[in-house]
């Protein structure tokens, strides 16, 4: 299933894609998409509610489509997570996965404006897929748990400015935390809907030019031992999100390659998730 | 003004105290001290109760005092900001604010168990000042726009595992974000009592002895300063919470001193803003 949230911002309504043209109102399941749908058996609910026709159809035209699910209580980074990526910043293949943290407010919808912040040199991009949970995990047994606690996918952009991850201090979240820095969705794709995680294509273009085309095959950490992994040192809640790290082709490891202003548009899709396309502007 | 939540975790409710001996309940003025409180002028509403003497009394006896601030949107840590701090560390004094951040899912009361992680070997203390946001803070002019978004003052205790810090990757957040590690409270003290964030001791003991010993006066970046850096880089939203640095006196500053174990108790307190005392326990 296709679960998404459509509407201005901060005042979104939940729906179901059932097909390319047609999208269901789930208002009569639930509020919102959030940790307490998701970890309450929100998802076989709503599938029940479309199977018994019980949804009304929602008129998509001109509706903006917001992040596909409700402000996560964290979103956790796995950085240097794909071995041409790694190899492209001049950064060894690090032997656990590197943890990193952005502000969840930073969350937009897939098609929003995305602002450059003030004094910006280097807003770069990072197509990533996300994990969002759907149970709490905490200290999971090993990569096998984690399906259960993993309630699906979405396309995730990763926007970083690399003078203040990287030239501001060896912390990197300063960078990661810009306002509207993480454009998600547009769907949150049910896990049942994804066969496996580890084969799927991810692509960005900036102004029509092709600057990242990776695979999830190529992950160092892949995303069953990730969230197994992350439960060990953190709790992970339902609603949280773990962007999994970026394939090769940021403009940081392209000399030459001119960083992000305002007027650029990125496209970034992910096989079976959808795409985005963010427009930039200036904060 | 001196607020809090008391009662059992996740069930808490508003309270102001009035003096040593006694809590006023603040439901009938909010149901919950948090961002949208904060930003709404709910402090002046709180006064004007208490002044009315329209608030019933609380019998403390016995009561749960959880953190002062419903579940913060995010907490921005600042790293290495006491020169004596840095030094221990064997830190250079940082040209920037170091700043990271801990999953606003780790804070818990002032007087709670806190759990060593498994597989800890390294779980250490630092007391730290926190300043919450009373309004949202986004590229502000300077440190003299500061006083306008800061809600007010607390008692932060900062847990961090050293291994998971330092040892696992660069990336700090890793060994900052365990389940139980950010005790708040008791209070969050109104901005208005406190006249000067600069002009507070800090104390901390592990056990009874002496480990902490510290004042603001000695921040390498004052908080005013902090507030608006940060607000350069991302939206402060209102109760979000910033944990402003530790002064020397830690377990990894102190060759020889242990880190904690279960059973370990530590107290903190700073000037003005109470004092907390948690017994560790094993996660």
């Amino acid at each position: 299933m296709k679960l998404l949230r459509v509407g201005p911002p901060g005042e979104e309504r939940p729906a179901v894609r059932v097909d390319d043209d047609r999208l269901l109102d789930l208002s009569p399941v639930t509020p919102e998409i959030d940790g307490a749908f998701l970890s309450s058996g929100g998802v076989d609910r709503a599938r029940a509610a479309v199977e018994a026709g019980a949804l009304p159809e929602l008129d998509a035209e001109g509706l903006r489509v917001g992040a596909p699910v409700a402000r996560p209580g964290k979103i956790v980074c796995v950085g240097l997570n794909y071995r041409d990526h790694a190899a492209e910043t001049g950064a060894a293949i690090p032997a656990r996965p590197v943890v990193f943290m952005k502000d969840p407010g930073t969350v937009v919808g897939p098609y929003d404006e995305v602002l450059v912040p003030r004094g910006s040199r280097k807003t770069d991009w990072e197509v990533e897929l996300a994990v969002v949970i759907g149970r709490r995990a905490r200290y999971l047994a090993g990569p096998e748990e984690a399906p259960e606690v993993i309630a699906g996918y979405a396309v995730s952009h990763d926007v970083s400015e690399r003078e203040f991850q990287l030239e501001y201090s060896p912390q990197w979240d300063l960078g990661k935390s810009c306002e509207t820095f993480n454009p998600l969705g547009p769907w949150l794709v049910t896990a049942d809907e994804v066969a496996d995680p580890q084969d799927l294509g991810l692509r960005l273009t900036v102004n029509g030019v092709k600057r990242q085309h990776g695979h999830t095959r190529d992950m160092i950490f892949p995303v069953h031992h990730l969230v197994s992994y992350l439960s060990q040192y953190m709790v992970l809640e339902p609603g949280d999100v773990i962007n999994t790290g970026t394939p090769a082709g940021v403009a940081l490891g392209l000399p030459g390659t001119p960083y992000l202003r305002p007027g650029d548009t990125v496209e970034l899709e992910i096989d079976g998730l959808g795409g985005q396309r963010q427009t930039f502007g200036q904060a």
